[in-house]
């Protein structure tokens, strides 16, 4: 058995089988026969050893965060997830790494039912890359440029924890289930597929936030030629967050950590209402953050007065 | 201007625009509007420096070769290349690198009218990863397991010169312009794209010879359950190896050699004559070298005598 049927061995005991791959792994090629009346998203993430991760994740963890990371980006778009291809280059072969890596891998491709339809191993240092398409019935993706003057800006869930889990003497203090629970949004990050495909007929622009959140909803600003103020109070943190950091440091840390897979996206006025239903359906919480502007690039207000905490990432964009 | 902007800039000045793309590079994922009555293959390969190719290969050799052995796949299918999502890992931000990698890429890119949809640069070892696409109508696609008991085997081009071109004492004694010719079979490959359109609905399977004849002839045989006889003095060898090596040599190397990404495929008696004819419109020389026999295995023939030149690598088999 080469490797990759070592991995194929393992995903296929956990895995669905989709009956829109009519030839999978072993082909030159697989073949697909997506849905008609459908767009297809594609979205391509690689993550390196010593990059994006050291030793201290586990293979099983690689596997999950990899699959998690790009199913973040077909979340963003409002897609159901499909097939992913897979590109793996190890230093040697290693049953047992392989073994935990297919576990993660399979987890997260049995969760959203995404079948494994080929990719490549080779020789070398660590690197590992997927290609993941999800379908999105045409003219209904969340693109980055849609924002207009007015919309409500919302994020999902929590933002910071995934960079706090990373201030190893920050979080020292927690009890031991706490900083599970801040280092788990870091190495197991959650994509919000189910609330994507939930508000994709309601949101107007859609990101997901891997490099943080001002540095993301600046690509939202950027493509739609319109600005933002945020009201940086309702930022949701977690009470992790706000209890190492106080109030103030949580928010910047919101504001400027990434990693933590969450969307952010505008919606009409006249859409708040449904939008929010829809997360309630898709057991997604999600937060009113802020609103779009004509006043080009991002304001951030704290308690009604201009506040000026723009993260360093932030600085190229105008 | 970040690394994938750049590449997308030199890109964008030699590649076409597909209408079939309505979002390209730029939002969390690409999307496509693939035809109505088609299927999509998708084909992954990586090339890692110090595995697939060392510094004498040029930034511009990398770039197209990293198309021509994904093309090929598609090639091997049928299917008409669409689309490609790139992972480059570099050590460093290079923009000569850059600009030369991107030249070989674009050059293939455009001449096969793919897009470049997206994708993702990272820091650290040099790595490369293309996902590329195609689509072919629907049922229409071959396969490596349609071969049929008395069809013929037919192959591309001629075999062996790329495995020709790595032994560098073997090939001192040619002319410069000969050894050109030879190591352009290593560094800048053709896939038989126009052939594996023209015949697939011909050809009863096919594959792209990337590993050498003997193995990957092997993999139409194993996943059709037939066997096949080979008359070894059929085989295309180049005029350059038969000089070099021999008769016996050349053919030996033919077998053996991986790299030429030349078809290998097989056709019903009855549609002979047309794959013949179709090979011609698309301009491509093929050679009939065998036919498919009951017997399982592949049988050797030299001049009407069963000979043991199988290569090493076509051990595993049975």
């Amino acid at each position: 058995m080469n490797e990759f049927e070592l991995i194929r061995h393992y995903f296929e005991s956990t895995s669905l089988r989709r009956t829109d791959v009519p030839l999978g792994i072993g082909d030159d090629c697989a073949l697909l026969a997506p849905k008609a009346g459908y767009q297809i998203a594609v979205t391509t993430d690689t993550m390196v050893e010593g990059v994006h991760f050291d030793k201290r994740l586990s293979p099983s963890d690689i596997g999950y965060k990899l699959m998690a990371v790009n199913l973040s980006d077909l979340a963003s778009m409002g897609a159901e997830p499909s097939w992913i291809s897979l590109a793996l280059t190890l230093p040697k072969a290693d049953e047992i790494w392989l073994a935990e890596f297919s576990r993660g891998l399979a987890e997260m491709a049995k969760r959203f039912g995404v079948s494994l339809i080929g990719g490549d191993t080779t020789r070398g240092p660590l690197t590992l890359t997927v290609t993941a398409q999800g379908q999105v019935p045409s003219g209904q993706a969340m693109r980055r440029d849609g924002a207009q003057i007015g919309d409500l800006i919302f994020v999902s869930g929590t933002l910071g924890d995934a960079a706090l889990a990373l201030r190893k003497k920050v979080i020292a203090p927690l009890s031991a289930h706490a900083r599970k629970d801040v280092e788990e949004r870091l190495f197991r990050p959650q994509p919000r597929v189910e609330l994507g495909a939930s508000i994709r007929q309601l949101a107007s622009a859609c990101i997901d936030i891997s490099d943080g959140l001002a540095v993301d909803l600046a690509h939202i600003l950027k493509r739609s030629k319109v600005g933002a103020v945020l009201d940086t109070e309702k930022l949701p943190i977690s009470s992790h967050a706000c209890h190492l950091l106080g109030e103030q440091g949580a928010v910047r840390q919101a504001l400027a950590g990434g990693d933590d897979y969450e969307l952010c996206f505008t919606v009409p006025p006249e859409h708040a209402e449904a939008v929010i239903q829809a997360a309630a359906r898709a057991q997604t919480p999600i937060t009113c953050i802020g609103k779009i502007s004509q006043t080009k690039g991002l304001s951030l207000h704290y308690q009604g007065q201009a506040v000026d905490w723009h993260p360093q990432g932030y600085l190229h964009f105008q």
